[in-house]
């Protein structure tokens, strides 16, 4: 077991924490908070692979990730049954998960031979995407959609920085400073509440159909 | 047309009809009827095909899954203007149709070379999942991860013990048990009302944003 | 750079403007109008791309699309501080849109080998299924599965239209004459309300789990 792969599975941990309180936050019963959890945490990555063509998807290819989502639910059930889950802890935690598998979503892209904008998404979408999947099963506009501090801008201007960096230093160290940028600006956005502009149209909902 | 073949159809028509009711009580017109009805249907099994890479997908492969979706649809809109549906037999119907499609699905990710937890999800979703899709279009919490009669549980012990069972047992009798336990378990559902626990966390639904 | 590739940059941007003013009813961020009109132009494409196995899928093979979307997404919040954006005159464009998009993915279908409901699924699905998806992710129910002026059953008969000339006509004939059915089918139910009968069925929504 390398040490990127066990990193990658404690994104995936992370990401199913946060899953597993959004379910109980919703109320679902045990098979919800399960089915959240893995969504949220493997979701992102899914996407990222059935859109690239990479068969088999990630989690098929090594089921390990399946497994921690699992136990990382169940966990967070019992835990959660006799504390209060340490919520800045996770926020903190989510932001690190964030900056890893958004570099890491990148990397997949360039290594499948994608360059700029294609490699951007994917690795905006490794991610932020399992959070709009979670978001969605609730029956909720997705968080990084609506005014809120930011989150997929973070992953954003990190893989852009990524890029833009490679040109100059090292590609690990390009990686190690696309990932510091995406955590720094989302626990920014945390601290000082940094959003961006909203927006805003008169009318009603469905005024064009 | 094989035994199989044709309970396969059974199994979308009764999916389809499924989804053709939850329409109507949305009021959905004609389209929706027909849209829901068919991802009902077809949608978990799409998932399956696409996430296992297996093309084309089943109903691109033999186009009859659809025709049945379209034509059970539009015969359960006909059918309900002048009597109201059965709803019990439906639903009886339903568990026959979620025990199928399960270990049918399992079965197919067995074909492909997949194992243990992929097969479990695998066939989970080809039971499960096109009614998440029908919630997801009907902008609902989809039931299964709610509290209410389990419903995909009995999926997922259905395929374990399908997959046990095959040490012990013949295949096809394996197959046949576990499509047992699945209509077992959700026809006891049904009956008593067996729920699983909730997981109920204090806060505010989007407490960490 | 050939004129039916000019024609469909401009459905792509046809739908990123529906996309961007539909997310600014909604007051969604910056962020959040870019992922909605990318998704309403893109998403449709994307889907019957990874149905049909066809990789890579069309924005990744051709980035403009992405860019396009982008660029009009914010052009259209620029335009929408000073002035109201021309309603009708996006009814009018989308619709267009919507014309050529379903002939085209249609047109795809029919070059990977397959032929009537698959080919009419395709190009219904390139022509409506973004605009689905954008109502997914602002968690509402889809428009087009609700009584509202037909649209996506323009699409259909349209679609449906170009297969039939096909036996008469000159391929080119024939998909113009389709587009021009699919545009006047939803401009004439623009003008003089055009909607599908509902199916209304009395009982609660989760009646039967």
């Amino acid at each position: 077991m390398t040490l990127p792969h066990i990193f990658e599975l404690l994104g995936v941990a992370v990401f199913a924490v946060s899953g597993a309180l959004a379910a109980g936050r919703r109320n679902f019963d045990l098979l919800g908070v399960v089915v959240i959890a893995t969504v949220t945490a493997c979701g992102g990555g899914t996407l990222r692979d059935v859109l690239l063509d990479r068969h088999p998807v990630f989690w098929i290819a090594d089921t390990t990730h399946v497994y921690v989502s699992l136990a990382t639910a169940l966990l967070t059930v019992a835990y959660a049954r006799y504390r209060h889950p340490p919520e800045r802890l996770i926020l903190i935690a989510d932001a690190l998960g964030l900056a890893l598998f958004s570099i890491l979503g990148a990397q997949i892209a360039e290594h499948a031979g994608h360059g700029g904008i294609v490699v951007v998404i994917m690795g905006t979408l490794t991610g932020a995407a399992g959070g709009v999947l979670r978001d969605m099963l609730c029956a909720e506009v997705p968080m990084i959609l609506r005014r809120s501090r930011i989150y997929a801008t973070a992953s954003i201007a990190g893989v852009v920085a990524y890029l833009l960096l490679q040109g100059f230093l090292d590609h690990t160290l390009a990686a190690l400073l696309g990932m510091a940028c995406i955590a720094g600006l989302r626990l920014g956005a945390i601290i000082w509440h940094w959003t961006l502009p909203v927006f805003s149209l008169p009318g009603k909902k469905d005024e064009h159909l």
